[in-house]
């Protein structure tokens, strides 16, 4: 069933080049079926220091280039939404911690292929409890980490609320924009703002229909209207059409939750907003927090 | 109650002719009977032996043909989408085993009437796990067979979230086409590609009320944006106007998400995008992977 | 609180004149009061042969008449759909079939006002497992055979998940088509099919305020397009304003699934489609099959 | 915080005049706490006496005006709906009737400040098993009475579906219509009817902003409707804006649905139905039946 | 990755600078992470002793000023909805009560940061037990308060059904009203109201590309139209463009909910209620109640 390009795919997707690598390295999956025999045999301990050593290896030499995922137009992004279920506050203390570093496992051994950022949405949404922001070369990469993410003991006792996926690609209209707003938009974005947002958006069939001239006039007005905010408001953009019920992810962050509150009523204001069929719904509101911060508050 | 035309539909459906056959080949159904009967007197191990030899039989001697319901026209497909429950986590490993191997079974035993297609969803969408497409000549095959795979314990640990209906017909705009689209339209799609997309649509009242002309005209314009997309992606339509909530289903198969996000903004582009009252919700994002990978992933 | 014709009502409800008759006759809620009584002191088998008994009898003597209900105006319809819950499968084989023999009794203790109708749905949507159509001349004793459904251990695994109700009236828009449509409505439908679609459907406010010379222009359109379905496709009407959050329940029984997709095709390119505020959602799919058969494969 | 006016209400609200009457006459709310306290030093059995004692000395001595309660403007009305949980028939049968008196109990406590209506819904809609109707002269003694009502052993199985808020109010339309028309409406309308009908409704906003001649206008319209019915059907209005997401709560008592069926076409077809932006959503068929009757069929 | 701006705002957060402060005065988190260990080495006692005190004494010494905070603007609110869970009910009487006293904790040791009003919906609405409005600075804070709330034994048994976001800011077309309607709005609100509504609003693209003059005469026909209320209703507007899905969320408090019921009709006979796409829904009516009387309310 499976034909020439198909199985470049997928070869190149267990890394079964890699296997034939010295020192016996092994695919992240091939390592966890190991685990699996060995501690039938009471031989969990010595496996376990193996796995660590091997992923130690893995991620000091080949740990996938952040700056690029993040920078690179043809990144595959997933947002990955999820809220603590009743299970686990019956695990009892050890459980629980082990669950934690079987986590952590998992995020390491996939750090040569997907850059995973995370976000505490608790307290301040119904809808999550946090989010994983995943990048990634290749889709099938963001899959394989999410589904052993999902698949370990902590991921059992999480309920997946909702996933957004998306590409990021070229600039779209600002080539076509006036030199002095190209300029204003080189200020450089804020660093180490503590507050994120996502806005899933979904366009209307006007929109679409619009010629591209019309649409670049639209945009225009939209930027302009951002110009007061780039010092404050650091912001990117995942193309999502055909990759889920989305046309555009926009993610942003911030310390001045007044200015972005600011910012989206300019943007309201604007005629391109006519077109927005969906705009939030959800709306994420979070803070960027690190895997053992979150980690430790749902385990509390 | 039940009379002639309706009496020939229920004696093909349970294989009735099948039965008076030589070596006492018998129906599935009749055949779960006699396990369970003969399980209480403890033949269990006997039947199950019968069972899998008759299966393979089945299979050896009358497996459907794929590659024809693939492609002719009244094939009926019922698209089932899956979740798994918590119960499943709860499970031993070797009753997580067991209830694999019944899944097999099932899967053999329908063989000579249906064909299943199986795609992991886990980590692209939160709607689901997994989804079957199951084609056959007859939906009843389709319901019989999905009834025996979620009476499985491992069907039973499931919830079924969404199941959508179609039919493949003949083509209906295509015959009007200029000869020149026509042969584009001859190009071989791709083969083994990792990744598929199910769009399901519903058209508003609007475009089914447009002359014939007039939608044709329009689904040229359609077409024309997909031909540059014709060699990275492979496409199927259903149609499931009164077979479900919905008037089509489309199925995708690429090696390219980023050639697919184009095609779909590209469709967004025409004047036809205008009449999709639903285009998607849910759209499903996936992997295409062979039920044992996937078994095994939601084993774990 | 209760006057005149109100107590009239209720006598009638509860079968008062029949308790009078000879030979104990009494009211299913009767029996099912001392069953429990005597079931305290241990004397359940006895009653269980009398209410078999007594089931028997009505079910012999006093059968509600299924081809008048099913032809006559002013009969009330619920449609009961359902999906059994996890804890169905926990239950051992005995608790399993004693509820099935419960539901049996239940069935044949409402025999004598209500007619009940069975219909598998499960592997063909994902909202329900099985429906129940109830017909009656009385509202009251659709939800009096219902609620005592519902009570079973049976009905206690059950969600109920969808409900519509109904009542069936004099046709409206035939008397004023042209007598060749009447005649072609004569055309007798198909009996024994397997497959069963029920369409529920909401008009909008245009539709209603139409003078009702336009409706009937509108409903022979309408009509036109079913003609060459006749043969094949079975049609029963409910009306359901102030009844449900609906104005109809369209009901449908046929062997062939792609004549009925190209029948909704047909309905959805006349006028009177822009009137269909909801259309479906959800429209149910399924075959028809007796009792015994649903409980058996929800058993196993 | 709490200031003059606020004080007084709140006086009222813990009939704080009442604890000074003769004969240690105490709130429902103090006389909880004491039993609580008195349980912990094992006098339980005294303190249920004393309870019930005072309780039937409340009903008898303090029983709420219910035929004013149904006539006045200015009562409020909240319509509260539940359905049973899955806890309750696990619970064996002592547990169960002991919790059907602690039920009654809570209806006799508060039989002073509200008057409650019981109605079974249970069969003839999926969302609901049975509603309360609660009439008082202020929301927060509907609010306390439910409260306690949720608090006992079945309202803690019990799942609140809907709740619907509304204050009845003086005629604001029929002081403006004709003279035969108001003779019209004092047609006596029927009593002891089995057969409920809520529908909750909002209207939108060209309904609001159209100038008041205009809006009689339509209502007369409505009402001449109506006419045919009044003797057959018995209605009832609130008014929602504010107290709930919806603009009125119109309810409904019958014994002929087809009679219903007919008014609502009529009333379908009337210009005012444009401006319906919900009507029902959930609309709720039920028929009146006593408490006790609702606990026995709920605790089968 | 946090560099200068960032790392002063989490320094802020964590109160660093206050853990260098004398009597080794230190933050609610790193206490709770003593009490952890501690425990673990059977000295709870003691630990719990020395976090009542410490929360005590920063409760003397620095509880946020709540007079300021609900009149200026810049001032973060976060509204949690919560639902009780079935869990609950099955705790003992003595863990409800440590649960209980474990809620106080959090509260006191989060009020130098946060002031929090507490609200009682259960009974007037099925979506909801009680809800929090919270009050802080940062975002951040309310955040964390109700992070450690959710963590608490109480609110691990809650369902957090809503959140709602939203920031104060200065009277936006106030100023250009007419001097008399200004003067007008500086009638006192009523104090001690025991009734509470909030009313979460999202306006439409018209009225947001309407230009400002054209908004502030619609929202002075929306003001003269409360004017009547201003002395029985008191009102509280928050933005929430950008921190939820919604553009408003409206607070209101009153002893007088027939007043209450004509303000909101008057509003939804100005030409401004056009442009609400979204008004409720939901909507949250309920009483203001200490947190204690709401605990034990739930703990019954």
């Amino acid at each position: 069933m499976m034909q020439a390009a198909g199985q470049a795919f997928w070869l190149k997707r267990f890394n079964l080049e890699r296997i034939c690598e010295p020192v016996h390295m092994k695919s992240p999956i091939t390592l966890t079926r190991i685990v699996k025999e060995d501690s039938m045999r009471n031989r969990t301990v010595l496996v376990l220091v193996l796995v660590a050593l091997v992923a130690l290896a893995r991620v000091a030499g080949a740990e996938v280039d952040r700056e690029k995922l993040l920078k690179e137009p043809g990144v595959y992004a997933t947002f990955a939404v999820f809220k603590l279920g009743d299970q686990w506050s019956h695990m009892d203390k050890q459980a629980k911690a082990a669950a934690v570093e079987e986590v952590k496992r998992v995020f390491q051994m996939h750090a040569d292929k997907v850059s995973v950022d995370t976000h505490l949405v608790r307290g301040l949404s119904e809808k999550a409890d946090f989010f994983l922001r995943v990048h990634s070369k290749e889709m099938i990469d963001n899959q394989n980490f999410l589904v052993d993410f999902i698949g370990t003991s902590f991921g059992k006792a999480l309920k997946n609320t909702d996933t957004f996926n998306g590409i990021t690609k070229a600039l779209n209209y600002v080539p076509k924009f006036p030199e002095d707003l190209k300029a204003e938009l080189k200020t450089p974005p804020p660093q180490g703002s503590p507050y994120v947002v996502v806005v899933p958006i979904r366009k209307d069939a006007d929109w679409w229909l619009m010629p591209q001239d019309a649409r670049t006039t639209l945009m225009k007005e939209h930027t302009d209207a951002t110009v007061l905010y780039l010092k404050t408001v650091k912001r990117k953009l995942y193309h999502s059409s055909g990759l889920d019920d989305l046309d555009f992810i926009t993610y942003f962050e911030t310390a001045k939750l007044d200015d972005f509150n600011n910012l989206v009523t300019a943007l309201l204001q604007v005629r391109e907003n006519r077109h927005n069929k969906q705009f939030g719904e959800p709306l994420l509101l979070g803070t960027i927090r690190p895997l053992d911060e979150i980690l430790e508050i749902l385990s509390r």
